[in-house]
């Protein structure tokens, strides 16, 4: 099947299959797509970093992949993944999707999981893997 | 919350708030997004059509909001939704995920919901709604 990429990249949603949490949403390039098949294991390509990413190269929370699924229009990937860690958000939660929008402003609606700190070592910041 | 579109959209994945299912994955703009909080029901911005598309405009089938979350880097929103109809894909499949990718090509994984024909009266094209 020809996936359709725009400006290089198709955005993949990264589902933990047996919670059906929904994780994180990333971008792959061709090259990032082959090598999460090739692997098993789920490679985006960081659009501020412009390179591979292999999800949790740095924390060691990767994403083992269980299977993909393509939508109607070939522009949107579905990762069913089996995460081997506590969580794949930089912030330390398991899902990047950590609040809710409300009327007042936003509410966190997940515990943290691990402590950035400790695991990147430097503190929370941006383009952490 | 300042949320961050790239090239005035932002992503929004679609989740089934009952079953976890994850139904489609559509594009916002600022005043799709404000359209949706004020209305409730998901409203898109269609690339194709360059238009605001309230979905299940046609079909019927909306997407009820129960629940916005937002992700760590404010660039992705998750939508918790109730659908009100058998479907979200124009091709007749609860989700627009009903194909799984496999060594050998892909395997239809949903049975279909409903007759596409019926439901927009032109049969399956694209940018139905």
């Amino acid at each position: 099947m020809e996936l359709k990429y725009q400006d290089g990249l198709i955005p993949a949603i990264i589902q933990d299959h047996r919670s059906g949490k929904v994780l994180m949403l990333g971008y792959m390039n061709q090259e990032a797509y082959q090598q999460t098949l090739k692997t098993g294991y789920v490679t985006f390509f960081s659009r501020s970093r412009q390179k591979l990413w292999v999800k949790g190269e740095t924390s060691g929370h990767r994403l083992h992949v269980h299977e993909i699924r393509v939508d109607c229009d070939q522009d949107a990937l579905l990762i069913q993944a089996d995460l081997r860690g506590p969580g794949v958000c930089h912030l330390g939660y398991k899902s990047c999707f950590f609040r809710k929008l409300t009327g007042k402003g936003e509410e966190i609606i997940l515990e943290r999981e691990f402590d950035p700190a400790k695991v990147y070592g430097r503190g929370p910041q941006e383009n952490q893997t």
